[in-house]
């Protein structure tokens, strides 16, 4: 899995601490963790363009989560970043070769209904977990987050 | 996912209708999709590494299954060719930048237990399904598949 899911997790975290009432540039949430800001950019306009984040430009500009935190699962942000496709691509070897009876079974691959199920399993768990409750666990050890969260965002001149 | 996955599974399957009685060539195994046979054996060799399958060297050498396909699951499968790691690597960006708050949390990444949560899903899942459900499931709607494997495999010279 792409390095940019990890990226897009945190910052989507961190705009939950940071509430709607600012926009903050991409510059900046790369800048807390020391993350390249052009490619951290490109997850976050992914975002935006998955409807996760609204974009505003100008100098003021910057990035928002476009819905509560309690609205965006793992999911919403694991396909945003790394597309809709499935892990396992079944290319239908079945059909080649020697294997080919010359009558194209209609009926589906068994092996990737079996993989599709493992899938479907993996996609249900991070569906059922959203930016919130992943936000309240680390509430739940590190109570301090959110505040320092914000006051680096603050403080901080990028 | 590697395209080896769905090679792998399909050789395994094949060689559960075969039976143990005779080993088979990686050529063979290949030629029957019409896969290229040295990539082929490139995955076989990673599947007998893994105890999945025997190799015996020889004019009349090859691989079988090492074990009955009761007792071969999809995720011993994946595992093999795609290796243990996690999909999702976490880098601990936590810990860089403005985020670090200087001392290193010893509670584990709530973004990576979230993700764990899911890929152990998955490989529940995956480990849930062997290789004699796969083949039972394909009898079921195709009771001569068997019977035409094994054709092939009689009188198909490599």
């Amino acid at each position: 899995m792409n390095e940019g899911v990890e990226w897009a997790v945190h910052s989507c975290l961190n705009l939950a601490w940071l509430g709607d009432e600012r926009a903050v540039p991409a510059a900046k949430l790369a800048g807390f963790y020391e993350l390249p800001a052009a490619y951290l950019n490109k997850q976050l306009q992914a975002l935006a363009r998955a409807g996760i984040l609204t974009s505003t430009s100008g100098p003021r500009g910057g990035f928002r989560l476009a819905r509560p935190p309690e609205k965006i699962t793992l999911m919403d942000v694991v396909a945003a970043i790394e597309g809709e496709e499935e892990a396992f691509r079944c290319t239908e070897i079945r059909h080649r070769g020697g294997s080919d009876s010359g009558v194209r079974s209609k009926t589906p691959c068994e092996i990737h209904t079996s993989m599709r199920k493992a899938e479907l399993a993996w996609r249900r768990e991070l569906a059922s977990q959203t930016i919130a409750d992943i936000a309240s666990s680390v509430e739940g050890h590190s109570s301090a987050a959110p505040e320092r969260v914000r006051r680096w965002f603050d403080d901080t001149r990028t």
